[in-house]
């Protein structure tokens, strides 16, 4: 379905054709500029199949020679590194949130060029259809001539998502189950859509393009209306054999009388999510009224309901934390997501928390956080797409 | 170190220089007998590659060419398939329990020769350090001339171990912490000693010669004394960058007032340990005379409290077999350890807790259990000193 991408443009295709080419341009993508030397060095292949892989991409345009020197002229030995060519294809990357769908048109390295954002009034399928088809409008139109090199379009959302089916199997936040929705976005939009976990899909975008790209693993756990958690580990990002991986948000670290969302006892996000928090302060103060800014405010205040809520919230994502850390042994931990904006709130709790439970040496995994912004997820699903156009699985 | 090796017959040690042969090597190991084509394709590599890389090494006696037909007599197209030579390489792989101490000595495919238990009467170091040099001494004496193949010994222990450092850095079972395990040996038995978790160790065995071998992603639960785990993802073992992987021991998912012997709150082993089993069973009786076995028989007998002490530990299992499908997604989990031997009295209780918690498709993960023997995790260690010696990791 990438031939889309060719539309006036014959050619402009990415084809790789080999394991040993796509690593080679991989490599390019997310460490250039890099000389054809350390390309080699780092992919375990030799210099010819470097310059092989190399040729025919650079005579496409998707990759380019920078500070080549005529041999005679140079000072000393040349070092002719090589970057991909950022616009040889463009990608628009869709986030659904509950009240929000976020769009960002990127170049292959998820360079952002433009960002659509659009109030969502509810999560009916019809609503998020026309949303996310109103977005892709307005960032289609912002590329204006550039629209003949979309590859196509990344679609994430939170839960149980079937990227090779295109189905999204159960997202509790949306109220979804069993919503074919790459097919339904495909059909709206004319255009190939690829469907991601949101967690999975940012990790994927750290992994290319953030603070993954020289680690060895590393995790990301965002905190908020949910609790997600996306892994790199042993080379890759990780998908999960049936589609589920880095659900941290129903672990069972919870007390069980905390019924959660999903219909489950005792998951994390059952007081963990920004939702949950707010909950347990409205009930706390008999006030329905409350938003999530007025409880963290209460809870600043020293308001003892809100502090007791923010300490459990803290108590459970300290223990995911902990379990992320004894079970997969990441190098480092990033947390995020729109929680951050009041993480000091929860921040001594989920330290010590996760402090207690850390086995041995997996206390050392530093976790590091990182202010939030929306646009962030949104450039994940268009990393999602950059890779499987990369690696040539980009769904038919 | 592995230089050893070659005592008596110069040139007998495995050298693969290049990534691209030990691709080769490691796949005719795994999959062997297979032929060339075959090699060719699973590794991504030419067949003039896998012809350079194989040669050598059927001229140094690692590979055989089983069934090579003179051209002129085959009735079809000759398929010459590569088999790894067992013999060409020995290694012993020993494991360190509470109580016992087993060692086997196996060939290059962790085919078993020998096996010795020897009883251990404390965890003490300098009784473990006798002990482990009485197995290896009796294990070097059936080898016979053999020895002059043996390419070092694996020691395998549960914990924090720092494979690369060499040292158990926390081992609660033991009772040990800080201890440099494979100098101290390396030094007591003169020959190469690495040392690995229990458990990482056994999963290497299950990747490379078991269950995994065609996995795309595995994990092993062992329970028993303690409740371990081994993660195979994105196509090898997680190691964890840390050196701490797979310790579900020590999650916080039972309640915080159970009190582990790692001192942590809430840990699974806290009560899901055969110990923790036990000394629930002895509070309940009264008697502190009794045995494992004792409480195994009184939970069949219908024992209030026993059975409530293996539904405990079931509840503690389950749900950290859905923290496992959860957050890694995994294909298949096979269950294993001492603790099968009684498992008809968690089974149930365990696989209700896993559904309750297993999240979306993460309900689809396999669950499978195999009888257990001891011999296993000595393999466990014999495995992972083979997967060094072919990764041309093995410590020096």
């Amino acid at each position: 379905m990438t031939t889309t991408a060719a539309q006036g443009r014959p050619g402009s295709r990415l084809r790789l054709k080999t394991p040993a080419s796509i690593d080679i341009f991989t490599r390019i993508l997310t460490h250039g500029p890099i000389g054809r030397i350390d390309v080699g060095r780092q992919t375990g292949l030799s210099q010819a199949a470097v310059t092989k892989a190399v040729a025919p991409l650079v005579a496409e345009g998707f990759i380019q020679v920078a500070g080549e020197l005529p041999a005679g002229l140079s000072p000393g030995r040349p070092v002719y590194p090589l970057t991909v060519v950022p616009d040889a294809l463009l990608v628009l990357g869709i986030k659904v949130n509950v009240d929000e769908v976020i769009g960002v048109a990127t170049g292959m390295t998820a360079d952002i060029r433009h960002t659509v954002h659009l109030p969502l009034a509810d999560t009916a399928l019809e609503s998020v259809l026309d949303a996310v088809e109103e977005v892709a409008g307005r960032l289609t139109a912002a590329l204006g001539d550039d629209v003949d090199r979309l590859v196509g379009i990344g679609v994430s959302v939170s839960g149980d998502v079937d990227t090779d089916g295109g189905v999204v199997r159960d997202s509790p936040l949306l109220g979804w189950s069993g919503v074919p929705l790459a097919r339904l976005l495909t059909e709206r939009l004319g255009r190939p859509v690829m469907i991601d976990n949101d967690v999975r899909a940012l990790t994927i975008a750290e992994h290319w393009f953030g603070v993954g790209v020289d680690s060895r693993s590393f995790a990301i756990v965002t905190i908020g209306r949910g609790i997600g958690c996306g892994l790199f580990l042993n080379g890759d990002v990780v998908a999960g054999s049936h589609g589920v991986a880095g659900e941290i948000g129903h672990l069972p670290l919870a007390s069980m009388d905390a019924v959660c969302v999903c219909g489950r006892h005792g998951c994390v996000e059952a007081v963990a999510s920004s939702s949950a928090i707010l909950r347990a302060v409205r009930a706390a103060s008999g006030n329905d009224a409350l938003e999530f800014a007025d409880a963290a405010e209460l809870a600043r205040a020293g308001d003892r309901a809100a502090v007791a809520a923010f300490d459990r919230a803290g108590t459970a994502i300290g223990a995911a934390l902990a379990v992320v850390a004894n079970l997969t042994g990441p190098d480092t931990v990033l947390v995020a997501g729109e929680g951050m904006r009041d993480f000091e709130l929860y921040e001594s709790r989920i330290r010590d928390v996760f402090t207690a439970h850390a086995f041995g040496a997996a206390v050392d995994c530093t976790i590091i956080t990182r202010e939030h912004t929306f646009d962030d997820w949104a450039r994940g699903a268009a990393a999602s797409v950059i890779r499987a156009t990369v690696r040539q699985t980009f769904p038919t």
